[in-house]
C-alpha cells in the first residue's frame, strides 16, 4: 500500500491547507487506509514527530513485524488508549488535535487527558476526501474483489431454480468467491425471493425458492480489505409478461444512469436520470432508495448517489448504480453494478449479464 | 423472539430501578435483541406511550409487515434522525432520556433538539446488565450456531494438510456451515499457519500450508443472529515432541479454566487458573491475551474473562475459554470453546476433539 502518501496527502489536507497540528485516527477503516495493517487501535500523526500506532498485546508482535514506518507503542493492560495518545500529542506540543470519529464516552476522556489550553475537534472530512479518490493501487483491489464478485454472480445465475433455499443459494456463492481468494463477503450476502424480493434488504433465510418467483442476488466479495457490490434479480423458471416488462424499466433505468457517471457529474443527477426512467414508466413511488453510494474499504462510503445528495463526482470515484422498483405483496427487481469514474465517463467493474434467467 | 419481555425488563431497569423516563437505542446488536428486526435505525421506550421503531425508506416496508408490536416511524428523504426521536420524545414528555451509544456529532444534534430543561444521559450498562444472561430462546440460537461452528471444525481437521493454502481451508469451512444454515461467519475466520500462528489475530492468507506447521483456526458461525467462537490448532503432518508438549499445556489451561466456570466465579480468577498453568510450565509472558469473553448477538461482548476484568460470572451467561501461547518466529497454539454458565457448572457449547490432528 503507498501509506506514506497516504499520510502526506493527510498532513497537506489537515496541517497545511487546514487548521490542525495533529491528527488522531480511531475508524477502522481509516487506520487500514493510512497503515495497510487491521490490527491498530489508533495512530496519532504529528505535524512533527514520527506516526505512531497504538496496538493492544493481542496484536503487538504482528504490529511490530508489519508496521516498519511507524513507531509502534503498545497499550497494557489497564492503560486507557485515550490517555495514552493524549498523553503523546502533548508531549509532541500538538495544541489543535482533530480526530476522525469519537464516540461522546471517548470524546469527554480524551478531552479531559488533552489538558486545557488544547482544541479537539471532530473532522472526518478530510480523510472521506483522501478516501473517496482511489490510487492506483486501491483501483487493482477493487477490480480484483469486482472481479471474484461477478464470478460470484455467475454461479448464482446457475443455481437459482425452484426447490433450493435462499441460503443454499448464498452457500454456492460466497464458496465460488471464497475459493478463488476472496478475503470473505462484503456485506451480508442477499437472496431475496417471492413477496421477500420487495424489500431491497430482504434478507437471506431458508424460504424455498418457488417457481415463477423473482430473486434478487445481492453481494459481493472482499480481496484485501476492498469491496464489491452487485445485484442481479433472476426468475426461477420462465418470466411472466408483468416481470419481464418491470425488469426492462430497471435494465433501461440503470443503463441510462451508467451513461450519466462521469467526472463532475452532480450526484443527484445521476440519481435523477435513473429515478426519471422509473417514474415515467409508471413506478416512481416504488424506486424507495437511492442510486447508490461510494464503495472501498467500507461498502457504504461517500460519495451518497440520491436525491438529497450533495456530492460531485470525480475521475477515481468507486460507486454503485443500483435503481429497483418493489412493489409489496409482489415482488421487486433491482439491477446493481460497481463502477468507476474515469477521466471520460464510467466504466463497470462487476460484469454480467443483464437477464431475468435462463429464457 | 421474546421481544416485549425484554422491553418490560428495560423499563424495569431504567425507569423503576434507574431514575430515567425515556430510552433511546441506536446500537445494532441492541436494536436486533429489543425488537427481532435488523433494519431499525432506533428504537425509542417511553415510559408512557407506544414504542416506536425509526427506520428508513429502504426498510419501511419489510418494518411495517414485521414489527406489529410497534409504532413504525419513516424517516423521510431530508429529515434527520435525531431530530425526529428528540421532537417524538418531548412529546411524550421525557424529561430524563437514556440513549445506549452515540457519536459526538449525534450527542450534539440530538441534545440541541430535546431543548432544554431536559436531561440527556449515555448508559450502556441497562442493556448490557440484560444483554450478558442469555433467555430460553438466545440459548436455543446459540446452541444451533455452536453446532454448525462444530460442523465447521471438524471439516477443518479434515482439510488442514500441508499444500493447501490458508484460504482455502477456509472456503470449506464456511461453505461446511453455510450450507447447513448459517447466515454467515460470526467474525473473519482465522487460518493462520507457520509463523503467522504466533499472531493471535493471524489472519488468513494465501500463505500455502508447509508439512509441520502449527495452523491455528479459529471461526465460527452465526444463526439467526446469534454467534458462536471456536479454536482449534492443528499440525499440517506429523507434530513435533515440543508441539505436542506446547499442547498439551494449552490443553491443561483450558481444561482447568473450563472447570472454574460457575455462577459467582470472579472472571479474573478463572483467567488466573489457565494463566497460572501456562506460567507453571514457563510460557506465562506468551499468554498474550485475555482468557476469554462473552458471546452473543455480538461475537466480542461483556463479560470480560481478563485479570483486569470486575466482572461475575452468573447462570445464563455465554463465555468463551480460549488461553493460548505465542512464540514469535516459532508458532502459536490456542484451544477455545464457547460456553454456557450453568446453575452448578457449565457446559461446553461448541464440541470436538482436542488433538493436534491426525496422529
Amino acid at each position: 500500500m503507498n501509506t506514506s502518501k497516504r499520510i502526506d496527502a493527510l498532513k497537506q489536507k489537515a496541517f497545511v491547507e487546514g487548521k490542525f497540528d495533529g491528527y488522531l485516527i480511531f475508524n477502522s477503516a481509516n487506520l487500514i487506509y493510512l497503515t495497510g495493517y487491521s490490527g491498530a487501535s489508533a495512530l496519532l500523526v504529528p505535524r512533527n514527530g514520527e506516526n505512531t500506532v497504538y496496538v493492544y498485546g493481542v496484536n503487538y508482535a504482528q504490529a511490530e513485524a508489519e508496521l516498519s514506518e511507524f513507531a509502534v507503542e503498545l497499550v497494557k493492560r489497564g492503560e486507557k488508549l485515550t490517555d495514552k495518545t493524549a498523553k503523546q500529542a502533548s508531549a509532541l506540543g500538538i495544541r489543535r488535535l482533530a480526530v476522525d470519529a469519537l464516540n461522546v464516552e471517548g470524546w469527554r476522556s480524551l478531552s479531559k487527558s488533552l489538558g486545557d489550553g488544547k482544541t479537539l475537534e471532530v473532522d472526518s472530512r478530510c480523510l472521506q476526501e483522501l478516501r473517496r479518490v482511489k490510487d492506483e493501487n486501491e483501483v487493482k483491489l477493487l477490480r480484483k474483489a469486482a472481479e471474484l464478485t461477478s464470478e460470484g454472480m455467475r454461479v448464482a445465475r446457475e443455481v437459482v431454480v425452484a426447490g433450493v433455499k435462499e441460503y443454499e443459494v448464498a452457500a454456492e456463492i460466497e464458496y465460488a468467491m471464497r475459493k478463488r481468494g476472496s478475503s470473505g463477503v462484503a456485506f451480508e450476502t442477499i437472496v431475496a425471493s417471492g413477496v421477500c424480493s420487495a424489500y431491497p434488504h430482504g434478507g437471506c433465510s431458508d424460504r424455498e425458492i418457488h417457481a415463477g418467483d423473482l430473486v434478487v442476488v445481492d453481494m459481493g466479495a472482499t480481496y484485501k480489505f476492498y469491496r464489491s457490490d452487485m445485484t442481479r434479480t433472476f426468475v426461477a423458471g420462465k418470466p411472466s409478461k408483468k416481470q419481464k416488462k418491470l425488469y426492462e424499466v430497471v435494465r433501461t433505468a440503470q443503463a441510462e444512469a451508467f451513461e450519466a457517471v462521469k467526472p463532475n457529474a452532480k450526484a443527484k443527477d445521476v440519481d435523477a436520470v435513473a429515478r426519471k426512467v422509473i417514474a415515467d414508466a409508471g413506478y416512481g413511488e416504488y424506486f424507495v432508495h437511492g442510486l447508490g453510494h461510494g464503495v472501498g474499504l467500507e461498502v457504504h462510503e461517500p460519495p451518497t448517489l440520491s436525491p438529497d445528495s450533495t456530492d460531485t463526482l470525480a475521475a477515481g470515484n468507486v460507486v454503485t448504480v443500483e435503481p429497483g422498483i418493489y412493489l409489496v405483496g409482489y415482488g421487486g427487481i433491482r439491477i446493481e453494478d460497481t463502477v468507476l469514474v474515469q477521466k471520460n465517463g464510467a466504466e463497470k467493474l462487476t460484469k454480467g449479464p443483464y437477464t431475468l434467467g435462463a429464457e
